[in-house]
């Protein structure tokens, strides 16, 4: 086996085209195959951007290269530097005649499953040798679509004046409710993982008024399904001086112009997973819980007013509404407490949940800034105020009206790339079955 | 109190300019002061951008915005349509008439330490009151500041082609050595919370070939320190293809662009700040460790070849090496066990870390790319490998030569805004002493 030494890339698969005919070029990849016919053997090796065919005639090429041709075998990663020569046989119509060839490593075994074509082993297999899974075209395409996406949604909000933040992830106290909590031993202390940054946002929002941030957030889930993540990504948005309509109009602008985004720099991606996206309309459509509810009746599904609404009642109205839409005005009761009851109807809530057909992407609402009435409904819920005292101390000196929104990158991408199952959209997802050391 | 109600925010306080004489605005703040001079009163409100100047003369204004007057105060959070006069005695020259003010929240309590000026409270008092601390301007201008580093790193990093990417936080073996590991209860198991991204990164290039992450990572660390955290934001970048020396280039590319960057975009932050930036030099002064031991002991400090360095060894060193620099090729035994040894010397590594004085800023190196070395390494330093069986097994399926770093953002951030204490450029610091809620 070779060493690195002094070759260095100059050039991808995609750019071994006619018009550098004849040019002196260094690649790498692995090798996808090896065929032979007589005197010549083919090499297609690929790289990020794809194949390019390596031609060794040998009676054209240095004894060296052709003493290397017995050590390579098919998924060595190899370096080439040779000269490219145009022909029509080629992908993107040029081939490489090596000059060297460098065998950087040699496998001890081949991939237990086909990296083209062919039917797949089930995810749970895949995951378990992930490394070797994320070689295939598909999975690449995926996250470079999510590359494309994260760099989209700081983009647009860098460029809307919120400032990126990072809170912490070790906490205290429960924000979303006890149950899905993961412990953890912080020292001599019980500590959490966050399993959202709600309550640090929110107080910050008082000194840098519009913040947003892209991280990971830890739920016990428990149950297991193909929609949920012990571990999964959030993009979270809060923002002073403003109410849910404003924000609403927020999230479905960065949705669509990550969309429009994708859809410009990710034509080969989504053609090789075969997805046909288009740029949503905006507004989206929106709809209050009063009215599906009215929509479900007719669907003959009845819920009780004041309920939460489950995954296999709102696959009912998917045919009715298979796109982006929101969900607005919500119980009360059936959302978090820190959610800004209406002046007006205070069993109803300034909250909105965004949906793509029965898949919950975002939540978000107005925010209670007042102390005492967020003091009410910690109590209400059985929260021990003590517990948030951190919190409740920065509304004692004032907090400005504001409202924000969390979504789940993973549940973006899962509509982006037409994945029923979101594993397949997180390069190591966690589950209660699954802890990859 | 009011309600938001339909008033939007049109302008910010640094807008409130003479070439806007005349025209209706709306803007929001906080209630820097109120002076009152017979039927006038001045209030300066301070919003994200700086100050305005609002005069209510008496009998200029509606009889609502009078009766408002008896309710704010000092901090109270407003909202005030009105239209812009110019007038030389107000910041940016020209101040607002108002025709309404809203009085969004009233302080229960006034911060406890001036916004402005005067001594401040240490560090530890301050984080008591996190959220009201950061209203204070420096703060603003950190927090700005660390905004547009994010977005420079990530800028650079795409653009030369690597990948974003999010490993897990959840873990089940240690990376950096067992002991600074925080355990927590994963559903029924024992995991811990990821040191860094080491192995995952690694194994991601095989695949994904060049790519990069910036998020938390989490060390129980046994000494509280000012340049140490319990989290931490972590810059890290993995490559195929390339050795030590190439990432070091591509280190200092980024870091050099990225305080350019902030020269830029963050002048007023730097000059409220008070600290001047310079554009480093590249290639920045490197390094080996031999040549370390050897300035060292110039200045009579005597360290056994094949111990690590410490702080206050390199402090010895700040006058003669303030800026960046490199310390290359240290010896394998007191470096990580993926780092690779030289062929020609096995006892030296290709390794470096990248300081500022007596700060530690990146860490890395070329990486083993043989299961067996690494096997035996693991095996030299009493890990069992067992327990990277999920690791090992990549290599199985061959890995290319790669190598990578990671640096601390929070420590990068420490240089660029001349902090001498971490907490200070992290929102919501954690150590052992401090949870907060």
């Amino acid at each position: 086996m070779d060493t690195l030494g002094y070759l260095r890339r100059t050039h991808y698969s995609n750019e071994i085209v006619p018009a550098v005919d004849a040019t002196d070029v260094v690649i790498f990849g692995i090798v996808a195959s090896i065929r032979e016919h007589g005197k010549l053997t083919f090499l297609i090796l690929e790289d990020t951007k794809g194949l390019v065919q390596v031609t060794i005639h040998k009676n054209n090429v240095p004894e060296s290269v052709v003493a290397k041709l017995k050590e390579i075998q098919e998924q060595s990663f190899v370096g080439i530097r040779g000269k490219v020569k145009s022909t029509e046989k080629a992908p993107h119509g040029a081939e490489i005649v090596p000059d060297e060839i460098k065998v950087l490593s040699i496998p001890h075994c081949l991939a237990p499953f086909k990296l083209y074509k062919q039917r797949l082993p089930n995810i749970e297999k895949r995951l378990d040798l992930r490394a070797i899974d994320l070689r295939r075209p598909q999975p690449k395409a995926i996250f470079k679509i999510k590359h494309v996406a994260l760099q989209s949604i700081r983009s647009f909000f860098s460029g809307q004046g919120y400032l990126e933040v990072e809170t912490p992830k070790i906490i205290s106290t429960a924000t979303e409710g006890g149950a899905a909590l993961f412990p953890l031993l912080y020292y001599n202390k019980e500590a959490f993982l966050a399993q959202s940054p709600q309550l640090y946002k929110e107080q910050l929002v008082g000194a840098l008024e519009k913040v947003f941030e892209i991280g990971p957030i830890f739920r016990a889930e428990r149950s297991r399904t193909m929609k949920h993540l012990s571990e999964a990504t959030s993009v979270d948005l809060e923002e002073a001086y403003v109410n849910y309509e404003d924000v609403m109009k927020t999230l479905e602008r960065v949705i669509t112009f990550t969309i429009a985004e994708v859809l410009d720099k990710c034509k080969d991606e989504l053609s090789l997973l075969k997805v046909k996206l288009k740029v949503p309309q905006m507004p989206f459509k929106s709809y209050t819980y009063d009215e599906i509810l009215k929509l479900l009746s007719d669907e003959a599904i009845e819920v009780t007013w004041g309920n939460d609404l489950f995954v296999s009642e709102l696959k009912a109205l998917e045919k009715k509404l298979p796109d982006f839409y929101f969900i607005k005005d919500w119980p009360t009761s059936s959302k978090a407490f820190y959610l800004k009851a209406k002046d007006d109807k205070p069993e109803i809530c300034e909250s909105f949940d965004l949906m793509h057909g029965s898949l919950e992407i975002s939540s978000g609402g107005s925010r209670i800034d007042q102390k005492q009435a967020l003091v009410e409904k910690l109590k209400e819920r059985s929260f021990d105020p003590a517990a948030f005292e951190y919190h409740l101390k920065v509304f004692d000196y004032g907090m400005p009206p504001h409202a924000g929104f969390g979504f789940g990158l993973d549940r973006l991408m899962m509509v982006l790339c037409k994945q029923k199952n979101i594993r397949e959209v997180v390069l190591y997802p966690r589950d209660q079955r699954r802890l990859i050391p």
